[in-house]
Protein backbone atom coordinates (compact mmCIF):
# COMPACT_ATOMS: atom_id res chain seq x y z
CA UNK A 1 0.00 0.00 0.00
CA UNK A 2 1.29 3.57 -0.47
CA UNK A 3 0.77 6.04 2.25
CA UNK A 4 0.43 9.38 1.87
CA UNK A 5 2.68 10.31 4.27
CA UNK A 6 5.72 8.81 6.48
CA UNK A 7 3.56 9.63 9.61
CA UNK A 8 0.48 8.00 8.94
CA UNK A 9 3.16 4.61 7.50
CA UNK A 10 4.36 4.90 10.59
CA UNK A 11 1.04 5.18 12.94
CA UNK A 12 -0.59 2.54 10.58
CA UNK A 13 2.53 0.23 11.10
CA UNK A 14 1.89 -0.02 14.92
CA UNK A 15 -1.72 0.16 14.94
CA UNK A 16 -1.77 -2.67 12.39
CA UNK A 17 0.54 -4.82 14.95
CA UNK A 18 -2.76 -4.89 17.54
CA UNK A 19 -4.47 -8.37 17.33
CA UNK A 20 -7.41 -8.38 14.49
CA UNK A 21 -6.49 -5.18 13.03
CA UNK A 22 -4.97 -5.15 9.22
CA UNK A 23 -3.50 -2.31 7.58
CA UNK A 24 -6.53 -0.83 5.65
CA UNK A 25 -8.47 -0.93 9.33
CA UNK A 26 -5.08 0.97 10.92
CA UNK A 27 -5.33 3.56 8.16
CA UNK A 28 -9.30 4.48 9.03
CA UNK A 29 -8.08 4.78 11.97
CA UNK A 30 -5.46 6.84 11.41
CA UNK A 31 -7.38 9.06 9.30
CA UNK A 32 -10.53 9.02 11.31
CA UNK A 33 -7.78 10.52 14.22
CA UNK A 34 -6.87 12.96 12.17
CA UNK A 35 -10.22 14.52 11.63
CA UNK A 36 -10.82 14.64 15.08
CA UNK A 37 -10.27 17.39 17.33
CA UNK A 38 -6.08 16.89 18.26
CA UNK A 39 -7.07 16.57 22.32
CA UNK A 40 -8.90 13.21 21.56
CA UNK A 41 -5.59 11.64 19.91
CA UNK A 42 -3.43 13.30 22.33
CA UNK A 43 -5.71 11.36 25.29
CA UNK A 44 -5.81 8.54 23.27
CA UNK A 45 -1.96 8.47 23.53
CA UNK A 46 -1.41 9.33 27.27
CA UNK A 47 -3.70 6.51 27.98
CA UNK A 48 -1.65 3.81 26.35
CA UNK A 49 1.39 4.80 27.94
CA UNK A 50 0.25 5.45 31.09
CA UNK A 51 -1.79 2.47 30.91
CA UNK A 52 1.74 0.10 30.41
CA UNK A 53 4.25 2.52 32.64
CA UNK A 54 1.93 2.51 35.51
CA UNK A 55 -0.19 -0.70 36.03
CA UNK A 56 0.96 -2.73 39.17
CA UNK A 57 -0.13 -6.75 39.51
CA UNK A 58 -1.06 -7.28 43.27
CA UNK A 59 1.25 -9.18 44.61
CA UNK A 60 -1.00 -11.69 46.65
CA UNK A 61 -3.44 -12.41 43.58
CA UNK A 62 -1.69 -11.25 40.72
CA UNK A 63 -4.63 -9.60 39.34
CA UNK A 64 -4.09 -6.17 37.10
CA UNK A 65 -4.71 -3.25 39.69
CA UNK A 66 -4.00 0.65 40.58
CA UNK A 67 -1.98 -0.52 43.23
CA UNK A 68 0.14 -3.62 44.46
CA UNK A 69 -3.07 -3.98 47.21
CA UNK A 70 -6.10 -5.20 45.57
CA UNK A 71 -9.39 -6.26 46.06
CA UNK A 72 -8.65 -9.10 47.42
CA UNK A 73 -7.87 -7.27 50.53
CA UNK A 74 -11.50 -6.33 50.80
CA UNK A 75 -12.67 -7.77 53.74
CA UNK A 76 -16.30 -8.41 52.52
CA UNK A 77 -14.78 -10.94 50.14
CA UNK A 78 -15.22 -14.77 51.33
CA UNK A 79 -11.46 -15.76 51.94
CA UNK A 80 -11.48 -19.57 52.51
CA UNK A 81 -11.81 -20.02 48.69
CA UNK A 82 -9.20 -19.11 45.96
CA UNK A 83 -10.31 -19.21 42.44
CA UNK A 84 -7.40 -20.03 40.16
CA UNK A 85 -7.79 -18.38 35.91
CA UNK A 86 -5.11 -18.25 33.53
CA UNK A 87 -5.20 -14.70 32.93
CA UNK A 88 -7.09 -10.88 34.17
CA UNK A 89 -10.22 -11.43 31.51
CA UNK A 90 -11.00 -14.71 33.24
CA UNK A 91 -11.91 -12.58 36.56
CA UNK A 92 -13.80 -9.67 35.13
CA UNK A 93 -16.09 -13.09 33.34
CA UNK A 94 -16.70 -14.79 36.49
CA UNK A 95 -17.15 -11.50 38.53
CA UNK A 96 -19.76 -10.29 35.94
CA UNK A 97 -21.71 -13.57 36.62
CA UNK A 98 -22.07 -12.56 40.41
CA UNK A 99 -21.52 -16.12 41.27
CA UNK A 100 -18.76 -15.71 43.35
CA UNK A 101 -17.40 -14.06 45.98
CA UNK A 102 -14.14 -15.38 46.86
CA UNK A 103 -10.51 -14.31 45.90
CA UNK A 104 -8.81 -15.15 43.22
CA UNK A 105 -5.31 -16.17 41.82
CA UNK A 106 -4.08 -15.04 38.19
CA UNK A 107 -1.74 -17.86 36.68
CA UNK A 108 -0.60 -15.36 33.93
CA UNK A 109 -0.80 -18.24 31.41
CA UNK A 110 -1.03 -22.17 31.55
CA UNK A 111 1.72 -25.15 31.33
CA UNK A 112 2.08 -25.70 27.97
CA UNK A 113 5.52 -27.55 26.94
CA UNK A 114 4.95 -27.46 23.44
CA UNK A 115 5.47 -23.28 23.53
CA UNK A 116 8.20 -24.23 25.95
CA UNK A 117 6.01 -22.65 28.74
CA UNK A 118 6.85 -24.92 32.06
CA UNK A 119 5.04 -24.52 35.66
CA UNK A 120 7.75 -21.93 36.23
CA UNK A 121 6.88 -19.66 34.21
CA UNK A 122 3.43 -19.48 35.85
CA UNK A 123 2.32 -18.60 39.20
CA UNK A 124 1.76 -21.60 40.74
CA UNK A 125 4.36 -21.26 43.23
CA UNK A 126 2.92 -18.23 44.63
CA UNK A 127 -0.34 -20.15 44.67
CA UNK A 128 1.14 -22.85 46.76
CA UNK A 129 2.84 -20.88 49.03
CA UNK A 130 -0.36 -18.57 49.54
CA UNK A 131 -2.36 -21.72 50.54
CA UNK A 132 0.43 -22.60 52.92
CA UNK A 133 0.30 -19.25 54.12
CA UNK A 134 -3.08 -18.80 55.10
CA UNK A 135 -2.68 -21.45 57.83
CA UNK A 136 -5.99 -23.33 57.35
CA UNK A 137 -8.04 -20.32 56.35
CA UNK A 138 -8.11 -21.06 53.08
CA UNK A 139 -10.31 -24.15 52.57
CA UNK A 140 -10.95 -24.20 48.65
CA UNK A 141 -8.82 -23.95 45.77
CA UNK A 142 -11.08 -23.85 42.57
CA UNK A 143 -9.92 -24.43 38.88
CA UNK A 144 -11.42 -22.35 36.25
CA UNK A 145 -9.22 -23.08 33.35
CA UNK A 146 -9.96 -23.63 30.19
CA UNK A 147 -11.14 -26.90 28.55
CA UNK A 148 -8.03 -27.39 26.42
CA UNK A 149 -5.19 -30.18 26.93
CA UNK A 150 -2.96 -27.59 28.53
CA UNK A 151 -5.52 -26.20 30.91
CA UNK A 152 -6.20 -29.96 32.00
CA UNK A 153 -2.46 -30.38 32.39
CA UNK A 154 -1.87 -26.94 34.71
CA UNK A 155 -5.34 -28.37 36.50
CA UNK A 156 -3.60 -31.67 37.47
CA UNK A 157 -0.23 -30.36 38.18
CA UNK A 158 -1.35 -27.99 40.95
CA UNK A 159 -4.10 -30.72 41.91
CA UNK A 160 -0.54 -32.30 42.77
CA UNK A 161 1.11 -29.62 44.04
CA UNK A 162 -1.80 -28.85 46.40
CA UNK A 163 -1.87 -32.42 47.77
CA UNK A 164 0.27 -31.75 50.79
CA UNK A 165 -2.10 -29.05 52.41
CA UNK A 166 -4.97 -30.98 52.20
CA UNK A 167 -7.01 -28.50 51.04
CA UNK A 168 -10.03 -29.52 48.67
CA UNK A 169 -9.43 -28.90 45.11
CA UNK A 170 -12.16 -28.63 42.48
CA UNK A 171 -13.00 -27.46 38.46
CA UNK A 172 -15.95 -25.66 36.93
CA UNK A 173 -18.27 -27.82 35.57
CA UNK A 174 -17.83 -29.20 32.12
CA UNK A 175 -21.05 -29.71 30.18
CA UNK A 176 -23.75 -28.51 28.15
CA UNK A 177 -23.81 -24.45 27.89
CA UNK A 178 -27.09 -23.32 29.33
CA UNK A 179 -29.78 -22.94 26.03
CA UNK A 180 -27.82 -25.41 24.13
CA UNK A 181 -29.25 -28.30 22.56
CA UNK A 182 -28.44 -32.00 22.86
CA UNK A 183 -27.90 -32.79 19.26
CA UNK A 184 -25.97 -30.13 18.28
CA UNK A 185 -23.30 -30.68 21.32
CA UNK A 186 -20.19 -32.40 20.22
CA UNK A 187 -19.43 -35.79 21.75
CA UNK A 188 -16.54 -34.88 23.85
CA UNK A 189 -18.60 -32.05 25.85
CA UNK A 190 -21.86 -34.49 25.83
CA UNK A 191 -19.79 -37.53 27.12
CA UNK A 192 -18.47 -35.50 29.48
CA UNK A 193 -21.22 -34.14 31.02
CA UNK A 194 -22.78 -37.50 31.60
CA UNK A 195 -19.55 -38.55 32.89
CA UNK A 196 -20.31 -35.90 35.80
CA UNK A 197 -23.69 -35.68 35.73
CA UNK A 198 -24.96 -34.28 39.05
CA UNK A 199 -28.10 -34.96 41.48
CA UNK A 200 -31.34 -33.13 40.43
CA UNK A 201 -34.12 -32.65 42.75
CA UNK A 202 -37.39 -31.26 42.32
CA UNK A 203 -37.84 -29.96 44.85
CA UNK B 1 -18.36 -3.23 32.93
CA UNK B 2 -16.31 -3.87 35.68
CA UNK B 3 -12.81 -3.12 35.19
CA UNK B 4 -9.53 -4.33 36.94
CA UNK B 5 -8.15 -0.67 37.11
CA UNK B 6 -9.01 3.01 36.53
CA UNK B 7 -5.67 2.80 33.95
CA UNK B 8 -6.86 0.42 31.93
CA UNK B 9 -10.71 2.08 32.27
CA UNK B 10 -9.21 5.38 30.95
CA UNK B 11 -7.45 3.15 27.91
CA UNK B 12 -10.54 1.19 27.01
CA UNK B 13 -12.73 4.60 27.37
CA UNK B 14 -10.00 5.99 25.01
CA UNK B 15 -9.64 3.28 22.81
CA UNK B 16 -13.40 2.70 22.38
CA UNK B 17 -13.87 6.24 20.92
CA UNK B 18 -12.46 4.93 17.50
CA UNK B 19 -14.92 3.83 15.00
CA UNK B 20 -15.85 0.57 14.97
CA UNK B 21 -14.29 -0.39 18.36
CA UNK B 22 -16.61 -1.10 20.94
CA UNK B 23 -15.70 -1.26 24.84
CA UNK B 24 -15.23 -5.22 24.88
CA UNK B 25 -12.46 -4.84 22.10
CA UNK B 26 -10.96 -2.31 23.32
CA UNK B 27 -10.62 -4.14 26.41
CA UNK B 28 -8.69 -7.18 24.53
CA UNK B 29 -6.30 -4.75 22.75
CA UNK B 30 -5.46 -2.93 26.55
CA UNK B 31 -4.69 -6.39 27.83
CA UNK B 32 -2.87 -7.21 25.06
CA UNK B 33 -0.91 -4.58 25.02
CA UNK B 34 0.49 -5.64 29.08
CA UNK B 35 1.20 -8.85 27.87
CA UNK B 36 3.75 -6.97 24.86
CA UNK B 37 6.80 -5.25 25.46
CA UNK B 38 6.43 -1.92 26.72
CA UNK B 39 8.08 -0.86 23.67
CA UNK B 40 5.47 -1.89 21.86
CA UNK B 41 3.36 0.08 23.26
CA UNK B 42 5.64 3.30 23.18
CA UNK B 43 6.20 3.11 19.85
CA UNK B 44 2.34 3.38 19.06
CA UNK B 45 1.21 5.65 21.37
CA UNK B 46 4.56 7.79 20.48
CA UNK B 47 3.71 7.47 16.62
CA UNK B 48 -0.64 8.95 17.31
CA UNK B 49 1.10 12.10 19.10
CA UNK B 50 3.36 12.40 15.64
CA UNK B 51 0.93 11.61 13.55
CA UNK B 52 -1.64 14.50 14.88
CA UNK B 53 1.14 17.14 15.56
CA UNK B 54 3.01 16.68 13.16
CA UNK B 55 1.22 16.05 10.15
CA UNK B 56 0.71 18.33 7.20
CA UNK B 57 -1.52 19.33 4.46
CA UNK B 58 -0.27 20.08 1.04
CA UNK B 59 -1.24 24.34 0.52
CA UNK B 60 -1.81 23.47 -3.03
CA UNK B 61 -3.94 20.06 -3.00
CA UNK B 62 -4.65 19.56 0.73
CA UNK B 63 -3.45 15.90 0.91
CA UNK B 64 -1.63 14.88 4.24
CA UNK B 65 1.88 15.05 3.49
CA UNK B 66 4.90 14.99 5.30
CA UNK B 67 6.10 18.39 4.10
CA UNK B 68 3.68 21.78 2.98
CA UNK B 69 5.06 20.63 -0.66
CA UNK B 70 3.69 17.17 -1.55
CA UNK B 71 3.96 15.35 -4.59
CA UNK B 72 1.79 17.20 -6.47
CA UNK B 73 4.74 19.10 -7.38
CA UNK B 74 6.82 16.11 -9.03
CA UNK B 75 7.43 16.63 -12.35
CA UNK B 76 6.52 13.42 -13.51
CA UNK B 77 2.91 14.38 -12.52
CA UNK B 78 0.59 15.48 -15.76
CA UNK B 79 -0.31 18.77 -14.33
CA UNK B 80 -2.80 19.45 -16.75
CA UNK B 81 -5.63 17.12 -15.26
CA UNK B 82 -6.87 17.78 -11.75
CA UNK B 83 -8.88 15.01 -10.23
CA UNK B 84 -11.31 16.51 -7.20
CA UNK B 85 -12.00 13.90 -4.58
CA UNK B 86 -13.52 14.14 -0.58
CA UNK B 87 -11.39 12.71 1.12
CA UNK B 88 -7.96 11.43 1.41
CA UNK B 89 -8.36 7.61 0.92
CA UNK B 90 -10.10 8.39 -2.23
CA UNK B 91 -6.47 9.49 -3.08
CA UNK B 92 -4.97 6.39 -2.30
CA UNK B 93 -7.55 4.56 -4.07
CA UNK B 94 -7.40 6.29 -6.99
CA UNK B 95 -3.52 6.03 -6.80
CA UNK B 96 -3.62 2.50 -6.39
CA UNK B 97 -5.68 1.92 -9.59
CA UNK B 98 -2.44 3.02 -11.25
CA UNK B 99 -5.02 4.32 -14.54
CA UNK B 100 -4.56 8.08 -13.43
CA UNK B 101 -0.96 10.26 -13.34
CA UNK B 102 -2.47 13.98 -12.75
CA UNK B 103 -2.76 15.88 -10.31
CA UNK B 104 -5.62 15.70 -7.13
CA UNK B 105 -7.16 18.15 -5.19
CA UNK B 106 -9.02 17.00 -1.84
CA UNK B 107 -12.21 18.93 -1.08
CA UNK B 108 -12.03 17.51 3.10
CA UNK B 109 -15.60 16.84 2.68
CA UNK B 110 -18.78 17.30 0.37
CA UNK B 111 -21.13 20.14 0.42
CA UNK B 112 -24.26 19.04 2.30
CA UNK B 113 -27.09 21.68 3.98
CA UNK B 114 -28.57 19.06 5.76
CA UNK B 115 -25.27 18.91 8.00
CA UNK B 116 -24.87 22.26 8.22
CA UNK B 117 -21.34 22.16 5.17
CA UNK B 118 -21.86 24.77 2.82
CA UNK B 119 -19.19 25.70 -0.06
CA UNK B 120 -17.21 27.91 2.52
CA UNK B 121 -16.39 24.34 4.61
CA UNK B 122 -14.84 22.63 1.46
CA UNK B 123 -11.73 23.27 -0.35
CA UNK B 124 -13.75 24.56 -3.60
CA UNK B 125 -12.32 28.48 -3.73
CA UNK B 126 -9.05 26.94 -3.65
CA UNK B 127 -9.54 25.06 -6.82
CA UNK B 128 -11.03 27.91 -8.81
CA UNK B 129 -7.88 30.01 -7.48
CA UNK B 130 -5.65 26.48 -8.90
CA UNK B 131 -7.40 26.41 -12.06
CA UNK B 132 -7.21 30.02 -12.75
CA UNK B 133 -3.73 30.86 -11.50
CA UNK B 134 -2.90 27.76 -13.92
CA UNK B 135 -3.32 30.38 -16.82
CA UNK B 136 -4.20 27.90 -19.34
CA UNK B 137 -2.16 25.15 -18.14
CA UNK B 138 -5.02 22.60 -16.41
CA UNK B 139 -7.16 21.66 -19.58
CA UNK B 140 -9.55 19.19 -17.90
CA UNK B 141 -11.30 18.87 -13.81
CA UNK B 142 -12.21 15.06 -13.15
CA UNK B 143 -15.29 15.17 -10.17
CA UNK B 144 -14.63 11.63 -8.20
CA UNK B 145 -17.10 12.58 -5.94
CA UNK B 146 -19.28 10.17 -4.15
CA UNK B 147 -22.50 9.08 -6.24
CA UNK B 148 -25.23 10.78 -3.25
CA UNK B 149 -27.00 13.59 -3.45
CA UNK B 150 -24.45 15.62 -1.30
CA UNK B 151 -21.80 14.18 -4.01
CA UNK B 152 -23.75 15.33 -7.03
CA UNK B 153 -24.47 18.76 -5.23
CA UNK B 154 -20.98 19.58 -4.67
CA UNK B 155 -19.86 18.57 -7.97
CA UNK B 156 -23.20 20.49 -9.80
CA UNK B 157 -22.09 23.87 -7.35
CA UNK B 158 -17.91 23.18 -8.81
CA UNK B 159 -19.03 23.20 -12.08
CA UNK B 160 -21.12 26.14 -12.09
CA UNK B 161 -18.12 27.96 -10.21
CA UNK B 162 -15.79 26.65 -12.98
CA UNK B 163 -17.90 27.57 -15.84
CA UNK B 164 -15.73 30.69 -16.51
CA UNK B 165 -12.67 29.48 -16.72
CA UNK B 166 -13.38 27.46 -19.27
CA UNK B 167 -11.90 24.18 -18.19
CA UNK B 168 -13.47 21.02 -19.04
CA UNK B 169 -14.90 19.45 -16.27
CA UNK B 170 -15.94 15.96 -16.34
CA UNK B 171 -16.93 13.26 -13.65
CA UNK B 172 -16.12 9.61 -13.20
CA UNK B 173 -18.52 6.94 -14.59
CA UNK B 174 -20.84 5.65 -12.79
CA UNK B 175 -22.01 1.80 -13.85
CA UNK B 176 -22.37 -1.38 -13.42
CA UNK B 177 -19.40 -2.44 -11.42
CA UNK B 178 -16.44 -5.07 -13.25
CA UNK B 179 -18.09 -8.12 -12.29
CA UNK B 180 -20.96 -7.29 -11.82
CA UNK B 181 -24.23 -9.34 -13.17
CA UNK B 182 -27.42 -6.92 -14.54
CA UNK B 183 -29.56 -8.81 -12.80
CA UNK B 184 -28.55 -7.74 -10.00
CA UNK B 185 -27.61 -4.37 -10.34
CA UNK B 186 -30.28 -2.19 -8.73
CA UNK B 187 -32.64 -0.23 -11.32
CA UNK B 188 -30.74 3.33 -10.42
CA UNK B 189 -27.00 2.34 -11.50
CA UNK B 190 -28.67 0.14 -14.61
CA UNK B 191 -30.77 3.22 -15.80
CA UNK B 192 -27.91 5.64 -15.98
CA UNK B 193 -25.54 2.99 -17.16
CA UNK B 194 -27.95 2.73 -19.80
CA UNK B 195 -28.26 6.83 -20.29
CA UNK B 196 -24.64 7.34 -19.96
CA UNK B 197 -23.97 4.58 -22.22
CA UNK B 198 -20.40 4.87 -24.01
CA UNK B 199 -19.68 3.72 -28.06
CA UNK B 200 -18.21 0.19 -28.07
CA UNK B 201 -15.81 -1.05 -30.44
CA UNK B 202 -14.93 -4.66 -31.32
CA UNK B 203 -11.58 -3.77 -32.87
Amino acid sequence: MEYPSKLVEQAVEEISRLPGIGKKTALRLALHLLKQPESQTAALSESLKDLREQIKYCQTCHIIADTEDCTCQTPSRDTTVICVVEDTPDVLAIRNTGQYNGLFHVLGGRISPMDGIGPDQVKIDSLIARVKQSGSEVKEVILALSSTMEGDTTAFYITKMLKETGVKVSTIARGIPVGGELEYTDELTLGRSIATRTLFSAD
